[in-house]
């Protein structure tokens, strides 16, 4: 048997690059070192990209729609037609990451792919329904081995559309009542740790709440406590956006397509990508902290330093959006500056 | 004798439109509070602006230059010359205020107020030069009263003009070399700290470097000892463009202009107002958490918890330029997002 398409090699960085990235900082007129965080992303950038002085233009944010059977349970503060509700609003304009994404000049691409509350053929709204929801973990498997690849395969298209757009930079976003359920549990599957730990007020459980949350995630991983690797994991615990996200996530890598990765749901498939193919970590740039108690341990096990720490929890691949000026501004001061030669400015005292 | 301009009141903050905001974030298509940092900004604009719906449009940026003369005790690691080139280069557009400028749509005014390599006139830079540089803390008071005057004016100054051409955020940068050095002498005077806590690497000392400029403040501070107030303090240890951010941050308060605070001098700045006039604190809002070691502390001070942390410590303004993208779209979202009711979402389920 072939391998999967999710284990073929990821694409190298561009050292070269990064490395004349790195002489053009050093001859900036400023004190090495004095724009931080700012000259790490220009370098970075550098690599993926292949050039000394990346841009970053087009911007391309998928946000996957999809419903949990994991909500029977009572684990969400809204009930679960907010999902489909929601796919409309995203198209329509309204949603936080609707405004981001016009504000920045980002492409919004909604893929819908599954809901229980279906908002039928919406124009603008791409329909990739698996089902209208996965299974309750408690009590089944999430998906089926189809769905689980259908979903994979869903989010790798969209990057692919992306890189056929010209996109330079791909965002993930999700939208699904429970899934921070689905992806804290799939997290403690990952890193072997207590839902206590992990799992959080996600839309807004108070402590009773998560209290309940954290026994279903207990439930579920007993039930599969057989699955031993990530992408049974996966299969076993995730949705169908955080199945697509993951997908998304390795196909971006394999293709040169740097990911620049959202909140909690995201960044627990960022992880479970990582796991599946380890090349992938190489493509992953992260956006922030999230509020939601499970993200500080994911991002230490992926060693991420994110961008931003503004308290967000809102997910919709709202966070990574918010960061996109900042990579905008690192390019254009790497670009824009002057060096010191060129301003006639007299470089540091030899000390 | 009447009291000075600085100690006049500043304007009251309007409750009301922040009550307003606040109402509208809780309408809008996310959980409560999911945006996180974002929310309090777009409530924080609005009882500045004394609207619901507030804007971020015209961003301007004062940047003060000015030479020191404590910069003869050798403790910055770039030559004295710097601080009359760059003049030429925030003009010329090199400088990374410039380009951060240029990409933000923001007004770059960049105001001289005296320098010992002096550029002379140039087209763009606003000629406002009191001396060639302050005298050496270590020696002698670093500013006259009539300096420190003409230079607290200076700063307030820019901010009427700024009001005029119907800016509504203000940013203050400076450039200067040596002025980590005295803005540390001041922070540590203000704060009753000592040098080795506030005095950090600055434009890049080593650590020989950074003792021989806390050992420098030191004997500044201890000559300077019977200062024992904000204002003497901020002459004696102060510079031209540390003193025209002081006025600056006062003018902008009284006159209910907000002002988004760069890094470590700007904040001994800020620091300096709120200590002349308490209502400053009230219009200021801070950027990022600087590099710079004693910036944590002037923070704490002010019971500041900045935007951003990105290493940075450039100055010129440049992370607080850096911030404003985060402003305009916490504006952008408190406006533009879809109420549940006019999105057709369910609101959450009762707990």
């Amino acid at each position: 048997m072939n391998s999967p398409w999710w284990s073929q090699p990821c694409a190298a960085l561009d050292r070269e690059a990064a490395d004349a990235a790195w002489l053009r900082q050093s001859k900036l007129t400023k004190p090495p070192g004095s724009l931080g965080v700012l000259e790490d992303v220009a370098a970075q950038l550098a690599a993926w990209q292949g050039v000394e002085r990346p841009r970053i233009e087009r911007v391309w944010i998928s946000v996957f729609a999809a419903d949990h059977g994991v909500a029977a349970e009572g684990v969400s503060a809204f009930p679960q037609a907010v999902t489909g509700e929601m796919v409309r609003n995203f198209v329509g304009g309204g949603a936080a990451i609707s405004v981001l994404a016009r504000t920045l000049g980002a492409r919004l691409d909604v893929v819908h792919l599954g809901t229980v509350n279906d908002p039928g053929a919406i124009p603008g709204v791409l329909r990739a329904v698996i089902a209208p929801s996965t299974a309750n973990f408690c009590d089944a498997a999430a998906m089926t081995d189809e769905q689980l690849r259908a979903a994979m395969q869903a989010g790798a298209g969209r990057v692919h559309q992306a890189l056929d757009e010209g996109a330079d930079l791909f965002i993930g976003g999700e939208m699904g009542i429970a899934n921070t359920t689905s992806a804290a549990a799939l997290a403690c599957a990952l890193l072997g740790e207590m839902p206590e730990r992990i799992a959080g007020a996600g839309t807004g459980l108070d402590d009773a709440g998560i209290a309940r949350k954290v026994a279903v995630i207990e439930r579920g991983l007993r039930r599969h406590a057989d699955a031993d690797t990530a992408l049974e994991q996966l299969r076993r615990l995730g949705g169908f956006e955080i199945a697509a996200l993951t997908g998304a996530c390795i196909a971006a890598a394999q293709a040169r397509m740097p990911v620049l990765v959202d909140g909690f749901i995201t960044t627990a498939a960022a992880l479970t990508a990582v796991r599946l193919n380890p090349g992938v970590r190489d493509w992953l740039l992260f956006a922030h902290r999230s509020h939601e108690r499970g993200h500080a341990r994911l991002l230490e096990a992926l060693e991420a330093r994110p961008l931003l720490d503004l308290g967000l929890r809102l997910g919709e691949g709202s966070g990574a959006a918010a960061a996109v000026p900042l990579l905008r501004l690192a390019c254009a001061l790497h670009a824009g500056m002057a060096t010191f030669e060129q301003a006639g400015v007299s470089i540091a005292d030899s000390q």
